[in-house]
């Protein structure tokens, strides 16, 4: 039985504040909490609606958390509908604490790191963290100014890999930037005027960086990086999606 | 001065149902309205904000529209606030003619099409169609259960590329596909199964199909493609969305 204070707890983490005074996030849907359960993310509260708890995937999920003492509920229609989702609510939703990733998490063995800057949609970095997963990328560097990380729409985005994935924010990305290029890494962009990146040569220690679609890369960034490539196109239109850009990138670089 | 009517029928086509009945559809903002008027597509209506008609952009939309004698209405906050628009109202809409495409356009002096089966969210057809047109592709053919090409977020997330590639939604995508093998293309298929991407030759007429991530593609499409291929990864999720995979394969065969 959910208590309306755990309701109003689940709901609040909607919002911004209080994903920060809280240090937790909602993950929606099987898929997304069976990753965070397989992945030892620290899952607080396990929620499965009562109609489907025999469903076979979510039954298998609600044994997984017995068995790693998770505390779980099976909750009523009722109180489900006073649940807010991103969209109709999946059967299934987890409270999880978000990691504390520092910048050395991010560096530690790793030859390749991917970094947006200004990146703002929730789903296009969610679908970037999704596909550096694929790749085998496991590091990644944000911007302050990217979209959140545990926003409810890049999480249902990373379709759990999320809990793969040390994905840092950087409160002063140039700053940073120049930090890791003290420690050796190489850095290149994604910009327009770049040579054409299906030339681009294997290098140990990179870090690849991409703007926001509208904007770019910020000066400061730009002016650290030290060669810019380009994904060549022939037809008319200016500028791919990034996240359709990061996946071209990454199966270039990553495969 | 914008009527009730107007306002009526600008919101009755957020649905499907209006859409066909008109043929009509809505692009929103000044980037897709350039797009629609600098590609002579059949616009209706222009809609400008007041407020902002003085703004230079839009006074060049409006300047370019009068030109062509498509006629135009600057509208107040009143009125701007009764439109349902997909975000926050961009300053211009207009309504817009479905263009009327058959088979024939599409294959016509064409050597590669773009095939969807089953890509039902709108955000990803529209991110397809744009990566399409930057890498030159002017045809795309859609099973009939894909997202529709005129939902506002479809033609949002094309950010224009919709007035440049010619889509055709075939009514039964296994028979249209049986046709044209039948007309000399060869049909590829992306599929877990596949041959490594990496290693596809060249090849003249040639129609690519990418399923929906959940279910692949349809067993009858299945059935007709000549030869599958697969992006390959390294990581442990299980599958890419389908906008960056349709991206990184666009990249390998077009660029």
């Amino acid at each position: 039985m959910l208590t309306q204070k755990t309701i109003k707890q689940i709901n609040s983490l909607n919002q911004k504040k209080f994903r920060q005074q809280t240090g937790l996030f909602i993950v929606e849907g099987v898929k997304g909490v069976g990753e965070a359960l397989k992945n030892k993310a620290e899952v607080e509260l396990l929620i499965i609606e009562d109609e489907h708890k025999n469903q076979k995937d979510l039954a298998d999920l609600a044994r997984l958390a017995k068995k790693n003492k998770i505390p779980g509920e099976f909750c009523q229609a009722s109180a489900i509908k006073k649940i807010k989702t991103t969209d109709t609510f999946p059967g299934v939703l987890a409270l999880v604490k978000q990691p504390d990733i520092i910048l050395d998490d991010v560096i530690k063995n790793t030859s390749m790191i991917l970094c947006l800057d200004g990146v703002r949609d929730p789903g296009n970095l969610g679908a970037i963290i999704r596909t550096a997963d694929w790749f085998g990328i496991n590091s990644m560097i944000l911007s302050s100014d990217c979209a959140e990380i545990y926003n409810p729409k890049t999480v249902r985005s990373t379709m759990g890999s999320i809990f793969r994935i040390k994905v840092w924010s950087s409160p002063e990305l140039a700053a940073s930037l120049s930090k890791l290029k003290k420690h050796g890494f190489k850095i290149f962009g994604l910009d327009l005027s770049g040579s054409d990146l299906a030339k681009i040569m294997p290098c140990d220690k990179t870090i690849f960086v991409l703007g926001s679609e509208s904007h770019g890369l910020s000066p400061k960034v730009a002016s650290l990086c030290d060669k810019m490539y380009n994904i060549k196109g022939k037809g008319q239109t200016e500028s791919l999606n990034v996240a359709i850009a990061a996946g071209i990138l990454l199966n270039k670089i990553a495969s």
